[in-house]
């Protein structure tokens, strides 16, 4: 079983990556058949280059995560609070939840981000 | 879809039926084949009645329940950070993450507590 040590240090690489601008750094995270539901409810990602074209999405706002709490683990899996803040000298900011499910390589299997609108602050409503 | 702020109405109550000790008042928050797995890789505790039979043994140490952070809410679902404290005048705390999936009349169908042995802060060690 992954122990709680190795999760926290592969939840801190995560941060890195976007404190590198570094998408190639948070897709070599996850396993090669790993999948990510960001938020719920939206169509899988499969697989680590489609993660890689995620992140690279992702992190061209120049966002950064900041942990808002301990990481939760349990068994096999890891959940912990973070915010999104923007690199915009402004004040938006998402709030998040990420679930991550690692495989016993301490690769993140399943990712699965807990988000919505009303968990978005600072956004100009549109027109 | 069910709303947020019905989401965090629920999620609010849950608290408060911690609060007054009342297993019946969570488990009336749970559709009646809802599932519980608490902790993540804990057999699942199915049906209304198997829960709060569930949460009258939680129940019974007197713990209380304190939010750390914002509800995210995703299309049905919902995760939010907190804190079990324990009413023994010490300093027993656990951190947990917990989510729930709702149905279309905003009843709980499944419950997952991410929390583990490294969440559990002032426990005595075993000897």
């Amino acid at each position: 079983m992954l122990s709680y040590e190795a999760m926290v240090r592969t939840i801190a690489r995560y941060v890195e990556a976007f404190d590198r601008d570094d998408p190639g750094m948070a897709a070599a995270l996850y396993a090669e058949n790993a999948t990510v539901e960001d938020p719920l409810g939206a169509p899988l990602i499969r697989g680590r280059e489609a993660i890689r074209e995620f992140y690279k999405m992702a992190m061209q706002a120049g966002v950064r995560l900041k942990l808002e709490g301990a990481v939760r683990g349990a068994g096999d899996s890891a959940a912990f609070p973070f915010v999104v803040v923007f690199n915009d000298a402004g004040q938006k900011r998402i709030e998040v939840i990420d679930t991550f499910r690692f495989n016993e390589a301490g690769e993140i299997l399943e990712m699965r981000a807990f988000w919505g609108p009303a968990n978005m602050h600072g956004f100009k409503s549109p027109a």
